[in-house]
């Protein structure tokens, strides 16, 4: 289940950026498993990453790389998260590291481990060498729809999301892909998400750009409030574009790019909510007028995970005595539940602390018949807003969640 | 769908408690939703509310009745939460209150009104007030069973407990009735819910008795992490007993009593938690080694409210990793995934960041079979230790509240 259409885009290639993958068999047989992302030398490469503490494996070598040198490849497997595995988990990841290290004639300090899958089996580290290198010797700059493919678990379509922008004249691409469709809630990068540019940008200004973007994209979104041990985001720069290299944040071509990477990320953040397990909707909740931004966030993630909100999005049923006592218990001090006005779409739903006088049920179910829905909510008593984007919860989510293992 | 067998107790009379129940047909025809509670003269009344800001207008009552004196009635209607119902919901508690003030001579302050139900329905207060005479001329001190059939709403039984407790060579009882299933999260009272007692104990010495009972009990529970708009609970002591006044939480009397009060309280919690909304498994969080209480609270509450988890308990699969992830996520500064501890019942399954080696899944699958699960989780950085009730996540959960309102 999944709401929409969302074709995967026409993507042009990244210079610079080579893409392989690979069938090693970990979870099913026959299917891309093993994604390899091969950048050119002077490449530049940022990284954010999942906040849990008992983040995975592959997330500690990543952070542990960044910190030494950029990267050169990329090796993403799905099938298995390598997560909570203890010392033989990161052993293995350093493993993988060092085997792509050894044909790509790179430092493993250069090479990015990514796994995402299942939680607590141990990763077969040979299945994934065994194929390293066919992988080394086949990358092709074309291969976006591929490896958007390879890094799907539960997700039932790839997704995709393309952008070019004018930089001193210079034309220069912006591709991104990612997977995830569970176990998502926005405390840093929620999911795998690879993007990539040919615009030359230092790894400072790299690694701001990307925590901006994910700020306003992956980390606003949310479909069953789980952040997941393996959480991580990448944006690489090969500089192949010919643009002066962009340093400074405070330049017009950084603002440029800056918003073509937000669209990017923007896109697939919201491809993962509208493929989110068992999504039939697909939900943006803007809560407007609060005193700070913390007090916003703090009411959409209460409206987000509120499963008696998601079951009745689910059943269409415009219940706005479960928002409002989700806005209620939200923890915003002081609230005064007079001055709250709810819009659904357009329609005022509640004001002075009841249903609007001019709200009728019918405009309700008018509203949540369709499959995008606006939840509107505003605080009253300030100027801050936020912005979040979440599903339903339906049938199929259980099934999903409760037949992943077996 | 619930867990195990609850049958309702044989519940002795609390001598100066006398209830009666009536249908008014508030939202269904023909089955009791309207309580009554008489209390005789010289009675003492305790209550705790909701946090939800969006308070509903009996809680707003109820809080202005109690601050000016004790209560003589109480009077509660199912079916209809009078909740977001704005300032003609408020008219309507007091209108509910008058009615039964008038029958009973009493002033309305001493009546205490409640409402559960539908949210943002305007409250039906004719059906409520044509039967208060009927009501107020049938209390009698054997009615609980009734009476807690009569707030039920999703609830697929009455919930009721009851002890007696030696005071100063006085046996005293303690019955108590409550309601709930969903919307149920550990703000304060998660519910309705009615202890009575025949020892004579001051106001300020039964309100502090009911906060540390529903800070144990009731504030311990978790089914949706919805935090309803109308939960109250009421602790009412007739002073029928003939015990020494209790007026001292220092004294041995208030000791005694406290502990039968928290007993007859955990009971209900237990048995909200047992009939919650789609509920196969009762689950026991217990979360050791914290730091402080607080840590250990956000560890149990990130457990208790994780759909993947509460997805896995229903398919009876021991998906550690989940558990683990939820850990991670809990917001516990610095914690040290190595020092962490698991235990499904007696059985280690996570220690060294990773599945214990001796851990089996045969061994997991085991535990997760029964219907009463206990989660143990050492976070292994102090001595501070917390529990918490909660349930599986089904199919039935997601039915119940898809259809709710139709």
């Amino acid at each position: 289940m999944a709401v929409g259409d969302y074709p995967f885009p026409v993507m042009p290639p990244v210079a610079g950026v080579a893409i392989a993958t690979a069938a090693a068999g970990i979870k099913k047989p026959g299917r891309d498993d093993v994604v390899l992302f091969a950048l050119s030398p002077g490449s530049t490469v940022a990284g954010v990453f999942t906040q849990n503490a008992f983040c995975a494996a592959p997330v500690k070598v990543c952070r542990e790389h960044l910190a030494q040198t950029d990267a050169r490849y990329l090796i993403v497997n799905s099938g298995n998260a390598n997560a909570c595995s203890g010392e033989s988990g990161y052993q293995n990841a350093l493993a993988v590291c060092a085997s792509v290290a050894e044909q790509a004639s790179v430092t493993p300090a250069q090479v990015l481990p990514f796994s995402t899958g299942v939680i607590g089996e141990p990763l077969p580290v040979s299945k994934i060498t065994a194929v390293i290198p066919a992988l080394c010797r086949s990358t092709q700059e074309d291969a976006w729809e591929r490896a958007a493919r390879a890094i799907m678990t539960t997700d039932t379509r790839p997704k995709g999301a393309t952008r070019q922008v004018q930089l001193d004249g210079v034309t220069v691409t912006v591709n991104g892909i990612a997977k995830g469709s569970g176990m998502i809630s926005p405390n840093m990068a929620t999911l795998l998400g690879y993007i990539a540019t040919d615009a030359a940008v230092k790894t400072d200004a790299l690694q701001q750009l990307l925590r901006e973007a994910a700020g306003l994209s992956f980390n606003r979104i949310s479909i069953d409030g789980d952040t997941s041990t393996n959480d991580a985001c990448v944006l690489m720069a090969s500089g192949q574009a010919g643009n002066a290299v962009i340093s400074d944040a405070n330049s017009p071509a950084y603002a440029a790019l800056r918003g073509a990477v937000i669209e990017v990320a923007t896109e697939l953040a919201q491809g993962i909510v509208a493929d989110g397990e068992g999504a039939t909707k697909f939900v943006t909740i803007n809560v407007s007028g609060g005193g700070n931004h913390d007090e916003c966030l703090k009411v959409a993630y209460a409206v987000a995970h509120s499963p008696l909100i998601k079951t009745a999005l689910f059943a269409s049923d415009p219940n706005w005595g479960r928002i409002v006592a989700a806005i209620g218990y939200a923890g915003v001090k002081d609230l005064d539940d007079k001055a709250v006005r709810v819009h659904l779409n357009d329609v005022l739903i509640v004001e002075q602390g009841g249903r609007a006088a001019t709200y009728t049920e019918e405009q309700g179910q008018q509203v949540m018949k369709g499959e995008h829905i606006t939840i509107g909510i505003d605080l009253g008593r300030g100027s801050c807003r936020e912005t979040l984007w979440t599903t339903d919860l339906s049938y199929e989510y259980v099934r999903i969640n409760a037949d992943y293992r077996t």
